[in-house]
């Protein structure tokens, strides 16, 4: 073996031990962003997006920085915490994360990522008697296909897509989630102070009604796409 | 150092590097087999699998590709989507995997891996106003404990075995789940057009039994063999 | 290239596959731990920890691997199995582990890792037609910020800190935890032949209380430390 073989071996070990710890870093930033917004705390959960970031969030988007603070840090501050950057007694919003799908790009400057998370939320009787049925106590279960880009050798995200499937009440559980339970966003900022962006130009289908998000990735095996099936979505009762 | 010596410790390096792609890879594989049945894809699912796969379910094994397409696209798809390949509206099927185990050869062609899954199931009012007890709505805590091949450097599923704990109604939880809640596989095909090509030469123990689904690996600390204990069946009160 | 610098470049890629190696065997440990723990395979739960170990678990602390023994091997099996290191009919203590943190020391001798489980336990009526209120069925949703040491290579646990953050009834859910409903540990051994070495000189708050297990490592986008939060207990209602 001469000295030019080794070097180029060499080469690629460094390339292919770098999209590793590429992978690595993504799943524990996304790890460390479950664990904040967890804890409400939301100057964190923002500290770990990009400037040019994107959230798409129940049918709206919220962009750059100025919208991630504007959904998690005046939004989420306000709805849940009463202002405060941290948890709050009788308040819940537990988001285990789990599943990673990490791909990152051959030029190790961006990165794909299917996640998914299973909820449990809700509000102690002693904070609140009388919440309203869906703040009382409720079950999430929800995916996530984010992008994340690399800046100065630091991995950020550069776009969240929360897609829930299935929301409902601890009490009634997923077989009798009232219709269109959860309301999507419906009004931009500034006319909404805690609004999105705009709207997304498509609309996330709410259980039970039933679609596939997009896969970021092509089949594992055979390497071909994976071609999204149409939604499991049934005629309105209108 | 001599160029002997470096060359020894990059060969070295590519084959502690090669073990990690691979339990990324397997990881990854087994994710989005989870992500494909959670959305009742099932061609995709057979996809994941090996010429020569078998899969353990419910005291039945399915043998082959012809086998799996029995199991997930002839039976699952009769008996949860109409036929259909993909989401259907008001059918829900969530595994969120978890707690990866993965072990990988010394020549890196095989691998084994424990996983587990926490399952989220049923059909909501909408689509069916009376379903069964089970079908309704329920929880499933289960284990795998699968093996895997590289075929052309593509990592497949050689074994899967599908180990449930616990399964129980969403209403009444794991501490009032009926005896024999769910049944075994009991008829091979053809006689019954879905059936398994043979039964187990084992009877799974359904909870509230409960036992030991063994352990492919020894004990990480010690070294030594994991001893499967006894299971903790009681008496039939006859 | 000279072979000083090629020299020097396999030295970098020893070290940081070395890293990424060690994050796989902490995350596998864990993993294994989970699993022995849910069989109450208390002997290989055992088996995982260092000699000089400490376990913080409902405010004591079990000290080196006599503590490690009595809490699990004594106590845990007195209580759960009637002495039997293994499962027994109508028992279950699922913990599905999930979200790594695993952070390995520069000199890899030493790692601090954050993990959690949500877990599912209880009592079958055929085991017990009249549990407790809390023994008959249970969720729980708890932290891990665990400390680890290579021995020789191997990976041991030296600090398993469990933090749970809520538990409730299967019945009732979290929105109806009554107050301290599950006690902390008041008296050490020998008092209490299965109690701790001692008790820890902070009080883990309970559910409705909510408070935030410090992180041990700096935020993953800023590298500034993670500030803890205030916790969001309320005053009593006396």
């Amino acid at each position: 073996m001469s000295d030019d073989d080794l070097r180029q071996r060499v080469e690629e070990l460094e390339q292919r031990l770098g999209m590793l710890e590429d992978v690595h870093a993504i799943r524990r930033l996304h790890h460390l962003y479950g664990y904040f917004i967890d804890k409400c705390m939301y100057d964190e959960a923002v500290g770990c997006y990009d400037e040019e970031c994107e959230i798409h969030f129940f049918g709206g988007i919220f962009r750059g920085l100025a919208g991630a603070r504007r959904m998690y840090c005046d939004g989420f501050r306000n709805r849940f915490t009463d202002g405060k950057n941290g948890p709050v007694f009788g308040f819940i919003l537990d988001h285990p994360q789990m599943q990673d799908v990490v791909d990152v790009s051959p030029d190790r400057k961006t990165a794909l990522a299917r996640f998914r998370c299973m909820m449990q939320a809700g509000t102690h009787y002693e904070r609140n008697p009388n919440p309203t049925s869906i703040s009382r106590q409720w079950w999430e279960g929800a995916l996530y296909e984010n992008g994340y880009i690399k800046r100065d050798g630091v991995w950020k995200i550069k776009m969240l897509n929360y897609r829930p499937v299935w929301i409902c009440t601890f009490e009634n559980g997923w077989a009798f989630t009232p219709p269109e339970f959860v309301p999507l966003q419906t009004t931009t900022y500034p006319d909404d102070p805690y609004g999105p962006d705009e709207l997304t130009d498509y609309t996330p289908l709410r259980w039970p009604e039933h679609e596939v998000l997009p896969f970021h990735c092509v089949h594992p095996v055979t390497g071909k796409p994976i071609v999204t099936p149409p939604p499991g979505s049934a005629p309105r009762r209108d």
